[in-house]
């Protein structure tokens, strides 16, 4: 029988001994297999995963592995499971867990840091010192521990957001990205209501970067981009200017946006030395960019600028703070519909596909969502 | 007679109309003129300037004028005073003034913001909006406004710090750069107790970083540099441990001084493409960087180290947020000795011997102080 | 003709020599009189009031006197004008302002702090060490300095926001209410999407409260009071549950709807000895409360539940930190519609039965505007 | 043989499976027993205690239990242990610690809290909503869990800061207490340098704050009290005035100290009716009030000043936010001497004694400590 010392399982909710997961083998190599479960300890759930989308860095890891800045040696033929943006039903607790119920439906945040560094004692977990240290008691499911591609994941209670009746699995997954996105702006300060906030970048992140800013007040909020038709989306979302900067100077705009000073936040959301730049040269004196992505070889940087301008440059790394319970808070109120961004549904077995569609943005694909449950499947025929 | 209009003065400091003052023709050109004296408006005092130090800025705006970014034109043949690092005494008060009285003796903070713009409501002085822009009520005196190579100069009561009987007049100019580099901790957070510090480059605001650092109870406090009689200054003024990175590799020394994770807070004085690169690879995850100096050039930086690592990066320009009240505190408390960077004394008239000594760093000249008093001069041909 | 020394008019906004004004006789005398039309200053402007809310504090103005505490003498028989939640347009601009041009909407924060003591130069105006003293440059219309129960009145830059077309001129006058909700909010940390957030005391403040705290997110946001009709209007802002205290035990009920802990962040706006002692017990240990009234006398406080549990505790009197900006920003984008709670219109001629609708809740009478213009008369008479 | 299941021991620090332990009866009832000796978890470490100071919540503990607000069950006749105030040295590591090796000296601080509520999270782990619950992992020595009134004790790394070879064992003892009043200054903002800091109450706690202000270059530092001595024992930590409240009146000489405005920042340490009215009308606009101690009934408190005065009051119990690292790092570096408050030393079978020692004051008592180690008896005797 699974589990035992102490977990907790329902039978209204069954739990295999063996479930099927993809697993990787050698670069951008993945086959489906049968693992055992994954058994929950301390302040752990067992989560069954009804949807899981997929975020540009997963194609990354299955492609050349975590980088090994986060710690982890590369996850090949190590029967790793990759995939961090999921949601699912609570299936089995771990031994003393009372703080949720086996049933209750739950989106995830990635980082579970180790409780017992410096950063975690400040709060900061996603800048866990073990990072990359399980034995530490730090999780990143998807990138240094097993993640979502799966029918089970085990997840600490630190990561989980319950999921409203009125919210769809498709929708739920997308909290992970928002909560990105929140957690840029709360390292921005969070006080955005009227301050002007331009996102560089319309990919996933970037987009509900808009939605967020927006929810929170911030005006104006300025998106820059390359694709017209993404930069449709944002404005869908809330923006109330894009720029195609292929047709308009980024920097000059933005300037003329604020009153010649430039903008008070800028979340950089596309990670080249070209819009580095802008973002350094459209912040204004005092103000604040948040890095959310970031070129792979070092870039000509304009220290000067920042000094000059007292300007702060915060890097983060996916969520924190709690950051992704703020954004399931706004997403739950229907402050904005990040649906807007998902357009692709395939089950779980067709993950390759799902893959090929987010790498080679297939049919304009942006965020693709893997389901292991056929009313999803339904449902996304339904939509479209 | 000297002022009216509500301005105050004594008997007992006789203001003359006209003064002497230096001042700028064309690059690298300096004047002993006569101008009239300034008279302080409504939140002003007039200070009769009594020792005035020498910045490597001065040098630059002297040499090419203020930089374009600090909002004001080009100084030459403008009749302008440069020199921002100096103390004096209260020698008339602007109508009604009454937080100050002639005869006090007061150091200086450089910044005076407008007071009305959305950065100096929030706090943010140094940030002001309208840098550059007397008109709006904006001050840097030495860089927009008249500064201190002269007998006498206005400043707003907002940039004032009493000076303490047991401070001398060379001691008390040094404050100004203690301001910057305890602006710099206080922008990291100021709860330096206990956390690894490192400080690149041991000019003025580095070493008195090492010294306030040390002040506030960071440990280790640890300073690299490439000169070892500077680096023997900081060990004097409070490094536990100092680096010669022409010697020892930065990152892998500071490495192995904080168990293997880097350093908490990393305050870079230097502003080389090379320094900068040591200090994003040395500042732990979760860190936080001062950038205190600037390369004139873009430099190639590790922007992705910094995303990967959730690192903080704040660019300052001089002090900020009372930074120079809280260093003076710590000084008239005898914490540190600043007079360990006070390496030569001369008179005002003698200024561009003092500029040479400061420029070319004769006699590894550090702080090289103008004094307008003869007193000064006696004490410092008495110290040597 | 009106103004000189660089103020700036408008042939399209004649300004004349005398306007009307009302002011203070003895206590709870108010007299329609003509005075001077004020002029304005460095970094001020005169705005033509076009509509101005009634607060409690007003009437206590009217009939006690500004508290000694804020720093004024009693206002009796001096001419002192009162009114301090107001709106209106740049009628001219004093000595070179440029920040706003005449013919601009605009309304109002009260406080503009001397901008040259300790707590202005870290961004708190409101906590001005200079209240009260307009000799110091600190201005609080309506408390220390003419307000605007009047046809004219002169206020500093900072404390002016910008009016949208979209926004009437009876709602704009409700933003000086929702700023002071805001800062509420700001100094509790702000971020609180997803944060309970109790409110205690459906009075404007408290109605806003609520408002602003649902149009950041708060979740659940509880509203407890003594009439249902209020908290029906509070429902109407957006509170998820409502408490009458008559009914319920408010601490019992909060602590149910919260998982047994209380609340993140109570804002209590009630003001007495009972609600203060809930607000105590509501709380979570480490939350926080924001004490937005208070009772006359001293009361019964449970000092001891407050340490052992980590509570904060921050008192606040009206706006800061710029809050009124970003009330008005959720307001222009229309978040919450804060003309629920305006109940009453009347000209400022008949500002005496305006007082005594708000004094008595005539026809339960919430916010009273009184308008110098037709027009909004007209909008009032066909809104009823 | 002592531990299993992964926990490390060292022949060098054999551990007994039976140790000496003082366990509560009834109310103030104490008995020496056998006990087994703890064993670690996961992120624990077991601790030979060498040395304990006594607090007066000890005492409160010993007579009438844990507060029942802490969240614990009364602790008599259930064979609890006493005592939060230890230093001592590593004699086992729990499973997978590597973070300290057996053999080291450490100090503690009291809580560990559960690392996985909403307060953990954000770093808030003296506000632990699990509270009193070891079975989410929360601990509080000596409070909820076994604490130093024995031979050994378990301790969460978290919990740990290792002492220098410089420090005495009695003086190590001392850190906790630091730590509470470095915590008091850290809630307050911690950049005290130049500031007007207040200490009311010359207890341990208050006057370790005044040592900790001082220290961090806050300036003045004043104490009050009732008794001279243990004002004089102030001044020698770093108090710049002492007032003796039954001799002046305490609010009306600090804001003669500080221009008529009042401090900065209170630390209020005495926790009765009259000390903090004085703390709230001794503070000035926009200051702030740590609330380090309370009375048992609530008392009459003037809400009014304090949100007319934009006064921030923040309750702390015991220390937090890693405070207690931090006070460490001031006393290693030696910045005060915290040992002129230890007064008395006894052995750990002499507990009753020492006990009756604080809790009388007999000979003027102030920190009376406890230890196990002979060495630490001949030192104190040798320095009487």
């Amino acid at each position: 029988m699974y589990g035992s010392n102490g977990v907790k399982t329902s039978l209204q909710f069954p739990v295999p001994e063996q479930m099927k997961a993809w697993v990787l083998g050698g670069p951008d190599e993945l086959f489906l297999r049968d693992k055992p479960t994954p058994v929950p300890g301390r302040a752990e759930v067992l989560v069954r995963i009804d949807a899981v989308a997929i975020c540009a860095t997963d194609l990354q890891v299955i492609h050349g592995g975590a980088p090994a800045s986060i710690g982890g040696g590369l996850p090949f033929n190590k029967n790793f499971t990759p995939g961090h943006e999921y949601m699912g039903t609570i299936a089995a607790l771990g031994p003393d867990v009372d703080e949720f119920e086996i049933g209750e439906r739950i989106s995830v945040e990635i980082h579970a840091g180790c409780g017992q560094c410096k950063r975690c004692r400040q709060g900061m977990y996603t800048s866990c010192i073990n990072y990359g240290r399980p034995d530490k008691g730090h999780r990143a499911n998807g990138f240094t521990t097993d993640g979502g591609f799966a029918e089970y994941a085990v997840n600490h209670i630190n990561t989980l957001a319950r999921v409203p009746d009125t919210m769809g699995d498709a929708e739920a997954t997308l909290v992970v990205t928002a909560g990105t996105s929140m957690y840029g702006l709360t390292e921005l300060g969070g006080l955005v209501a009227g301050e002007s906030v331009v996102v560089i970048g319309p990919g996933p992140i970037g987009l509900l970067a808009v939605a967020v800013a927006k929810a929170l007040g911030a005006s104006p909020v300025i998106l820059t981009g390359t694709r017209d038709k993404r930069l449709a989306i944002g404005k869908g979302l809330g923006a109330d200017r894009v720029i195609n900067i292929a047709e308009e100077n980024a920097v000059d705009v933005v300037k003329e946006l604020t009153g010649g000073i430039g903008a008070d936040y800028v979340v950089e959301c596309a990670g080249t030395e070209a819009t580095i730049d802008q973002a350094i040269h459209m912040t204004n004196r005092g103000g604040k960019i948040c890095l959310a992505a970031f070129p792979h070889d070092k870039v000509m940087t304009d220290i000067a600028h920042l000094v000059k301008n007292n300007i702060y440059v915060y890097g983060i790394r996916g969520e924190g703070r709690s950051a992704t319970r703020r954004a399931m808070a706004l997403m739950a109120e229907k402050r904005f519909d990040a649906t807007n961004i998902h357009t692709h549904t395939f089950a779980l077995a067709d993950l390759p596909t799902a893959l090929r569609y987010a790498r080679e943005r297939v049919e304009d694909a942006i965020k693709v969502v893997v389901t292991t449950r056929e009313a999803n499947m339904v449902a996304s025929v339904a939509a479209e």
